[in-house]
């Protein structure tokens, strides 16, 4: 099943897609099960909530506006340098331990809606990224049982401030500017995808040119790794997100750079999930 | 005033001080206010909730649990080499822009509850530091308003597993174990405070043994400089915390170094808002 959110008249709504439609229920609504977040938070049945929204009515999408699947994680945990091809390109040399930094839910955007880029730099960069949602509170998950603790994936479009980035040691700001952290279009459950969504091809055009080309067999540490090294260190909660790195092409390695601006259109494509579509606008 | 958050018989409780004694209501009890987190993020009147909370009984403190006064922030902001002997410590030198991290809820404690050593390290170090709790939602804050954006200050102690910082370049995994970010007792008002919370003594005491012996004065960036920089970058909510950054002394830094283990009590003080104190456990 695909979930996604969305906003429809003010309200939060929750739909499944069957084909290319989006059938789904809006707050307020007869048989509404809740937002994502909160169906995770409260360990509902996603699959019997699932046929509930299959029975709704087909929504406008014309008339919906996108939202971050989940809406408001408390963690978002994203791992650098984790594609052998991306660490060669920085470098920077493949990491033996995830380099784990973060962002905050104030940086998410849904599909469709905008990347900012802020005023204050001309180096807004592209990162195609697979996300794996947590379904179940964890903590030192072995990795026979980590796949286990997954409700589901999706696509990020990890955009990055490139200077702000680089300013310090620490790269947590120039990862958290608003409207900069691109999440969607919908939670794909783990039923739709190979065990942990290994061998998919991901990809990034900017305005149709191909940047960004490889599969999610290239990362350094899968997903199943990051569940059992994060979860050795913190408890894993419903709805966190681990946004698992980029793979090469990105703009500020490329000779010349390419950085997005002010009317492109990019796209993150996951094979078996779906493509992130997102338009760039000025602060 | 002060407002401390705590959990008794099961229900959460928020309560303010007149003196040593705190006045409290729990959750179903007429004139219940909210938690922190809720009367924050709601933009509720908090000097009119701390007027009921004070015409309220007296709670037990032998029989609550302290929580941290914000329970779940969303953005944990933390901030690194931020005092200026620390900086010359730890050899990183003095920074012109602030290197900030992240933690997550997940890794708070309250006062009086255990900081708890995990197994696979013997590197629990301490670090004394100020946290400023924004009070309104804000973004592109000027130096001139950035302290009307703070609800109050508190006391932070931002244990860190020194070897799992330093194990890559990004420090989220050591400053993210569980039960290591104690937090507390209360959020003092700033009305209680100089401005930004300057010049005041900031000390830590390990088994009673002073260890950090500095001043906010000594911060690089003081308080209202990091509402301003943090909010050019993204939009502060009510309830996220800054956490401003350590002074000298911290542990990893001694000659032969200093860590914690289970059995130890650490304490921080800040002139002015008070005593944070938690006990060392093992995992």
């Amino acid at each position: 099943m695909r979930f996604s959110s969305y906003e429809l008249a003010g309200k939060p709504g929750t739909g499944v897609w069957e084909g290319s439609e989006l059938h789904g229920l809006e707050a307020g609504a007869a048989g509404y099960p809740g937002s994502l977040d909160e169906m995770l938070a409260s360990g509902a049945d996603l699959a019997a909530a699932g046929r509930t929204l299959a029975a709704a009515a087909v929504v406008d999408l014309a008339t919906l506006r996108f939202m971050p699947p989940v809406r408001r994680p408390y963690k978002i945990l994203c791992v650098g340098l984790n594609y052998r091809a991306h660490s060669a390109e920085t470098g920077l040399g493949e990491p033996d331990y995830p380099a784990v930094f973060a962002r905050f839910a104030s940086s998410l955007v849904g599909h469709g809606q905008a990347i900012v880029k802020p005023a204050v730099s001309d180096q807004l960069d592209y990162e195609a990224e697979l996300v794996a949602v947590i379904g179940r509170r964890c903590k030192g998950v072995s990795k026979a049982e980590a796949l286990a603790c997954i409700a589901g994936y999706s696509i990020f479009n990890e955009a990055s401030i490139r200077d702000y980035q680089m300013r310090t040691s620490q790269w947590t700001m120039g990862k958290n500017f608003d409207a900069t952290g691109a999440f969607g279009p919908w939670l794909s459950t783990p039923d739709e995808l190979p065990p942990g969504a290994a061998g998919l091809s991901i990809r990034t055009r900017l305005n149709g040119v191909l940047l960004q080309d490889g599969t999610t067999s290239d990362m350094v540490f899968g997903v199943a790794d990051l569940v059992t090294i994060l979860s050795e260190v913190m408890t894993l909660e419903p709805g966190d997100l681990i946004v698992t790195g980029t793979p090469s092409g990105v703009g500020f390695s490329r000779k010349p750079p390419v950085f997005m601006k002010a009317g492109d259109v990019c796209e993150v494509e996951i094979e078996g999930i779906g493509t992130l579509r997102n338009p760039i606008t000025l602060a």
